[in-house]
């Protein structure tokens, strides 16, 4: 990937903002594709230990290589041991197994990202072949090379990845490391979650991927979309985030970056003063009580619930628990997991979702997806009645975990009532073996539905008849109301919450809800926007559960809220039918 | 895929009947996966010719292989050589250059469908590997062997494939062919329309399918989802095909044979009967009018729609002129086309939609879409938006064609009124061009839209009023609502056209066009079920549009209507939320 390595002028680049706040910091570029290989520099004197390291990693590879070899049967088909010999040989080429060292020592850069570089440079040269088949060859160059990194970063300990990286930054004036990627998948996420970068910022995505919901989990400034992002920045070079605008300035001026870092001031003071209504309770100007409950994923998440003030747990993401390895987790495993965020909740609501995998969220990461369109395909509850033993486990331990505290049931997905039977008599199952083997559960446990389905929306009523509850999963909803999916570049720009019709199925779920007195909360992204805030409260909302992050900007305005006012707002904007009108309309609320 | 040879005994295989009528023939088997190689056998005398031919395939493949090797510049990477000669080593093994004559001449069967058992054999042993990148090498030989057989399938003057079918079929009793499928692509679809089969039957699918939609067009028998037929089923076995009841029945008794031509008879003498009615005017007993339509694919079938007795082409699908090549076809081509069809219609309307390209329907075949959830991507009239040269062509092309009889524009895929309103523009645009170069339409064309996203359906009524007229798509409103890709096995099970939301959408739609006065027409599959017919009628539809094939059946249960009491049944049933219940209900319409 050629780069203008000319490119010392200042210049900016725009995308979507998906979350506030601003960074100033050195570029760290990860590469594309398959494999995602960090880049890092090395102090000298550490060179001749990583050219060690590769020499070790190759001989690795070629005495595996050799052992599947001699494991073959007899009967084995010649081509396999044709194709061993083909990949030792392509292992043995100067290409792969000399030049990367010359790279190392250049550039001063880890083993990983040098053979990376090469194989870059071999796929290109097969790119140009015009003979299909042959071309499509170069996936051998990159299995062999997959191998090498593998047995590279099985070695953790001689790849002092995350210490050089601080290294490297302390000693630049700016001591702190952007992100700079393609993509980030939801595996990737949960690694990058242990390194401390202080933005994210990708050429893809968007304001609902799932970056996007990483990069507000960790409370950091992102910008996704940004189409060209890695090959318009060099590797280290400073870039300052404006989250907030959705802007990245590359090589700032002095003057800019000065400004920016005012800016950056300016910010965390108004973080800090949100701090002070922390233990505010959330009451309109007229004494309606507004839940501001917390979405999380991990139990680790708790420390953040608590300190953002919110008094409940709204929608806790328990497919985190399966995707992170191979297997299924047991039902203890899951009881704990659940247990120790309800101990941690004292009392407070923790409102789990079942199993919500299938789509974008595979179990094992490894997996691709089969199905023309995943997002409509088998997932969540559909997954869970097609694996009752999965779903039973489950339920099992939330029931186990209810007996700790405040525990609801939240089902994703329901298409139909009687998908919802189904899943009332799993749930009488799982209750009934634990009565026989007398272990306590919560008898009083509620159950909730995810409507994020049109269908579901459009029938909520009947729903509501047999729910205790519901939360309205915005993402989703927009997503299948408009027939859009919001992680498609291509569309994205289309996705829109203040659709009309969007409005008009949140507004007739609220309503269906009241009509049967059931708390309606909104658990999308919508809930944690804080310019929203007023139109749902004046829709009729009076539960919203966002990122811990946004819980203080929306307090602030259900403080400024006032109830009768709001309603009028919002009848006006429902009666509105172009998106544009809605828009004007609802940044009008911000005023009161 | 090893086959129990001694079944001989009957049995029967369920699945999803989407074609009705009765079939009887030989099974036809196509392979499965990439390669879909067609199976027939040959005469003892040609088996000669067949090995010849192998083996010229076999030696060209080797010349290719050989020539694309020189042609290597001194530059290439050496990997890419040693590719070539793996490839030719397996070229030249035993078990792709001899085992496969000796296929032929036992099984006396054709050259390509030889190396394809062979290869399965080899794959198999491949995919008992266990290193994961060793068993994936398969695919070099799944290279190989497609090379061969392309070049087979390169010289049809001697695989005499359709008229070898002919000459083995007419030497049995039955001298009908039944088409046995893993699936049946769009691409494939195409092909076998030239074929002359009797019946399709396949392993995957669901009723709106592509194959589906296809056996309707044909009007022959299909059943769908068989799951394992063709493991199950013999090449050249006897088979019944129910197409009404969703039976396959294998190697039929005698007794039961001759049972099921009498059916066959009996279906087609009923078949006879409706043609009765052809000529009749689509009334009810009360005197509302009611129009059904046809919907098209091609030009060719106008003759299909002339013998239905259908009243006019309420759709008009452009993009088979899009997909059965690589380029993109020209204005004065689209033009031809278009008017080729509104000539022959002499007077009665038209509606041509728009491209609705995108989704599972590629422009080139062999592109496969790289997003993930295409039916959520830029598709129909987004795909048009962003690429508005090629919809300015297609408008243009209309409107000429406008001139020769009476067209209507219809837009598929609307979400917001804001593509509408480009669309308008652009369409303001072509008319303009044609002013100024003097090309004659129709001034008063009138346009359009489809109503198949649920947020088109919710917000109807501000949709209504920027249209002329308004069709209702509901094999996608369907899908779209209920989030269940209707392609899907692990999902189509969860696809109804009779969930009280999609009802409730469709008839928000019917309600919203009433009040503005502007027509509405249901144009999925749900319009040509003649079960649903009189549903639709009590809910106020009065403009059906289908499959020619269908027009009969749906005009029968027209001519028994009463309005009247059919309103008061919808309105009952539009009042149920459990689709067990809707079910119930919609069946006791048929008493009437």
């Amino acid at each position: 990937m050629p780069k203008q390595e000319n490119q010392q002028s200042s210049f900016s680049i725009h995308g979507i903002g998906v979350s506030s706040g601003i960074a100033i910091g050195r570029a760290h570029l990860v590469s594309n594709a398959l494999l995602e290989v960090v880049h890092y520099q090395l102090p000298k004197h550490l060179i001749d230990d990583e050219i060690a390291r590769f020499n070790t990693a190759i001989h690795t590879v070629k005495k595996d290589l050799e052992a599947i070899r001699e494991s073959l049967s007899k009967n084995a088909p010649a081509e396999i041991g044709a194709f061993i010999n083909t990949h030792l040989m392509m292992l043995a080429d100067k290409s792969l197994s000399e030049i990367p060292k010359e790279i190392i020592r250049k550039e001063q850069c880890n083993a990983e990202w040098a053979i990376k570089q090469q194989m870059d440079g071999i796929v290109e040269q097969f790119d140009a072949i015009e003979d299909e088949y042959l071309r499509e060859r170069k996936q051998d160059v990159v299995q062999v090379v997959e191998r090498v990194i593998k047995v590279l970063l099985g070695h953790p300990n001689q790849a002092p990845n995350q210490s050089s990286t601080k290294q490297q930054t302390v000693k630049q004036q700016e001591n702190a490391t952007i992100l700079v990627a393609h993509d980030i998948s939801p595996a990737d996420a949960i690694q990058f979650k242990q390194h401390h970068f202080a933005a994210f910022i990708t050429d893809v995505g968007g304001a609902t991927s799932h970056t996007a919901i990483l990069a507000r989990s960790l409370n950091i400034p992102s910008i996704l979309a940004l189409q060209r992002a890695r090959d318009l920045i060099n590797d280290n070079e400073l870039i300052i985030v404006d989250g907030s605008l959705g802007v990245v300035i590359v090589n700032p001026s002095k003057e800019v970056l000065a400004e920016y870092k005012l800016r950056q001031e300016q910010w965390e003071l108004e973080q800090q003063k949100l701090q002070r209504i922390k233990a505010t309770k959330a009451v309109t100007i007229c004494g309606t009580v507004v839940e501001l409950h917390a979405n999380i994923e991990v139990p680790e998440d708790v420390v953040a619930v608590k300190a953002s003030g919110a008094t409940g747990i709204g929608l806790y993401r328990t497919e985190f628990l399966f995707m992170n390895k191979r297997g299924m987790p047991d039902e203890e495993e899951q009881f704990l997991a659940y247990k120790q965020v309800t101990e941690a909740m004292k009392g407070m609501p923790v409102t789990i979702r079942t199993l919500d995998l299938g789509a974008d969220k595979q179990m094992n990461p490894d997996t691709v997806s089969s199905c023309a369109n995943p997002a409509l395909g088998l997932r969540a509850v559909r997954l869970c009645l097609s694996e009752p033993q999965i779903f039973l486990t489950q339920l099992r331990a939330i029931l186990r975990a209810s007996h700790f505290g405040h525990i609801k049931i939240l089902i994703p997905m329901l298409s139909t009532l009687s998908e919802l039977r189904q899943t009332k008599l799993l749930l009488e199952r799982a209750k009934e073996s634990l009565r026989k083997q007398d272990m306590p559960f919560d008898e009083n446990i509620t159950l909730g539905g995810m409507i994020e389905v049109p269908a579901a929306a459009i029938n909520a009523e009947a729903f509501a008849k047999e729910l205790d509850f519901m939360s309205i999963g915005t993402n989703d909803l927009i997503q299948y109301t408009l027939a859009i999916d919001r992680t498609d570049d291509a569309v994205a720009h289309l996705y829109n919450a203040l659709h009309p019709a969007v409005l008009k199925l949140i507004s007739m779920t609220i309503k269906a809800g009241e009509r049967l007195g059931k708390p309606v909360s909104v658990c999308g992204e919508m809930a944690g926007d804080a310019k929203l805030t007023q139109l749902l409260i004046g829709m009729g909302l009076r539960q919203f559960s966002m990122h811990p992050s946004n819980i203080l900007s929306v307090k602030q305005q259900v403080l400024h809220s006032e109830v009768s006012v709001l309603n009028l707002h919002a009848r006006k904007v429902l009666n509105h039918t172009d998106i544009e009108k809605i828009e004007l309309k609802v940044a009008q609320f911000n005023l009161h």
